[in-house]
């Protein structure tokens, strides 16, 4: 047992107290710096990432090398694999992170009471965030980047497969955080393998603030169930885009087509596809032919599959489903009220999205839709951070408390109430 | 067993469950609702208040009645009973939640993309709001009202010794909700003293978007041990007053004595007194010779005593006591820079507030305590969404995530964006 790789539940709960306790300390630190000293953390940390670029790439092949050695799936080895093109990104990451608006201190409201009282709503930041991540190593980059541009402190844990690439990244973050004078312990990577230190870091509602979990259903389920610290959850999506009757033919084609097929593993790819039925005959045999001809799966209902016989089958779970893949589930709607009523069956609150010429039927689909992001006449691909003008995020959050859509630096923060006074006192 | 008293578990589940599914569907109604129709539901619920005066007060008698059988204490009849006086603030309240501007469907931002798209972000309601909360009936009207100005069904389960009061309460926000034109399942009010129902509540994560426990520890502990729907919580507060040693000694009097007695059962009530060394010689003696004179019992550390021998002996957890009485824990520090580092220590990130002329011993307090209110020269009495000018409020948030301070209407609330494009597709 060295104390790198301690294998009892009680000293893996130790270390992570202590890390924990060390970002709760930076962070008192963190949430006082100024723009300049975060801003300089953050390039000195790119520099460093491309200066310790070879020991970047060294560390990331004995991760490859273990993942192959364990049968692991070539998909999850290009996740977890880095070039130098993508260490380069991860450096340019954190310069843009640097370049985007400090949101710390901002003044969000200010009013004057008739006693005289001054009042002011100002941003801080929440404290500290443990973030527990899978397996592309660039997180440990990108998430510490916005904790530390928010004046967050932050406890990442990786997935086990990407320890060695975490490790050498992380070290390349404490240097610009050196460099910056601000505490090393403003970014704390979780040093082991061991499954136990994640049920450790879900135990200290004393020290953290807040839990992100960014990976699979499974993770999310297991800390929101175990977490007695808040979550920001930041799921996955079943995306809808519904073609309404009024929808343009070309532009409908050209939507569905890039909202399903663009890449199909990301959250804001669309899984079901929704038609008028005023525009089925119209239509859909068109989005039919243009799908399967870019590889697509398609899964319909009975109207659908009357329309063309390559289309299969959908069962009741394929409007639950979310594919991630080149299959599309497809339904006839009578208008946009069913779409609506579909949507709030089946929808994960996440992008949705109507092609449609008429904007009552717009407005309408807008307005009725529970969603963080609704569309009209855009791919729901465009459900992004980076795409919304808000630089790097961290994900897109379903839940309606707190953050709502991309969760980016401005997101990871809190208010503080802020009351001037000459004396005043309560009648 | 009549169907209004269930007795087994599987009844009350199915009954609660029952009334949230109704919620679920108002609330859909509730977030397209016009301003015009909800401030209608406000002030005929209202009217009806008055009307059913009679009525509300002879449930009360009930209530009051059933109180002093079980031997309830007298100021638990207190908070319970309701006179002519307490029914016309309770109508008064829903007017005055009536005149507060709408916070739904707020555009907070809005920018154009490169590519042309356009995204804005608006204010939305959170959805169904499960509001749990101990004995004083008004909270039926002032949690409904806020519940509904906000677009939100409301889902309330007061405290079984109010049951009565509550009910007829709440007959007249379904009043007012009729004659809106509005569902009157957009409040509902759990018709049972079983404390089961709390249990049923807890679970329905797919109904209810938010859980708001209003009550003591106990309650706001299970609730969030117990429940999967996110919790909005509304802590009591360990508030502490600083006085600096550049405080003026005048100032400081009528602050510490307003602070710590004006009422003492309110969260925003000063519990623990820090004075600097360098004002202890100079302000200690008068601060205690007025708080005594008021009444209030001090428990201080050695150098508070060593001034005055009517003070008794603080204990290590008198620093981490909620009195909610005329009790005040009184101690020395060292500056500004202790004070600070005792609030971390003990504070519940509530309401603190130091007393000084020296703006930088201001401007230092007011950025280095982490807590919803920081103050400079006036009473944590002030803690009060009506104070801040925000209307009526829910309660004070200790949390960071979400609202945090003073939650009304406003706070009620989440956002979406909404994308309007002409056709983009994403690179």
């Amino acid at each position: 047992m060295s104390a790198l790789k301690p294998t009892s539940g009680t000293d893996i709960d130790r270390m992570v107290r202590r890390l924990a306790e060390e970002a709760k300390a930076a962070a008192a630190v963190l949430a006082l710096a100024s723009t300049a000293a975060k801003n300089k953390a953050l390039t000195e940390a790119a520099a460093a990432v491309r200066r310790r670029s070879a020991e970047i790439l060294g560390a990331n092949r004995r991760d490859l090398e273990a993942a192959e050695a364990k049968g692991l799936s070539a998909a999850f080895r290009d996740r977890l694999a880095l070039d130098g093109k993508r260490v380069e990104a991860i450096a340019r990451g954190l310069e843009e992170v640097a370049a985007q608006p400090d949101p710390i201190g901002t003044e969000l409201a200010r009013w004057t009471r008739p006693n005289g009282l001054d009042i002011a709503r100002i941003r801080v930041p929440l404290g500290v965030i443990g973030i527990i991540f899978e397996s592309r190593p660039n997180v440990t980059a990108d998430a510490g980047g916005l904790c530390l541009k928010s004046g967050n402190a932050a406890i990442l844990r990786g997935g086990s497969e990407s320890l060695h690439s975490a490790r050498a990244i992380h070290a390349a973050l404490a240097d610009g955080l050196r460099v910056a004078g601000l505490p090393a312990e403003s970014i704390q990577l979780i040093p082991t393998t061991d499954r136990a230190a994640v049920g450790a870091l879900l135990k200290l509602d004393d020290l953290l603030d807040v839990i992100v979990p960014r990976g699979g259903r499974a993770l999310i389920e297991r800390v929101a169930a175990e977490s007695r610290i808040p979550v920001l959850k930041h799921l996955d999506g079943i995306c809808h885009t519904y073609v309404d009757g009024a929808a343009d033919l070309d532009m409908a084609r050209k939507i569905v087509l890039n909202a399903k097929m663009r890449r199909t593993g990301i959250c804001g790819a669309t899984e079901t596809l929704l038609v008028d039925r005023r525009a089925a005959k119209t239509h859909l045999n068109a989005l039919i032919d243009d799908l399967i001809a870019a590889g697509c799966e398609l899964r319909g209902d009975a109207e659908t599959r009357a329309l063309d016989p390559r289309v299969k089958e959908a069962r009741p779970e394929d409007w639950d489903t979310e594919y991630l893949d080149a299959i599309l589930a497809v339904r006839v709607v009578d208008g946009v009220e069913e779409a609506i009523d579909h949507i709030a069956r089946h929808g994960s609150k996440h992008t949705e999205a109507i092609v449609t010429e008429d904007s009552a039927a717009a407005e309408r689909f807008l307005s009725a839709v529970d969603a963080g992001i609704v569309m009209v006449n855009a791919s729901t691909q465009f459900a992004d951070g980076g795409e919304f003008g808000m630089g790097a995020e961290i994900g897109i959050s379903t839940g309606k408390l707190h953050a709502r859509g991309p969760v980016g630096a401005e997101q990871l923060t809190s208010i503080k109430y802020v009351v001037r006074g000459t004396g005043q006192v309560r009648p």
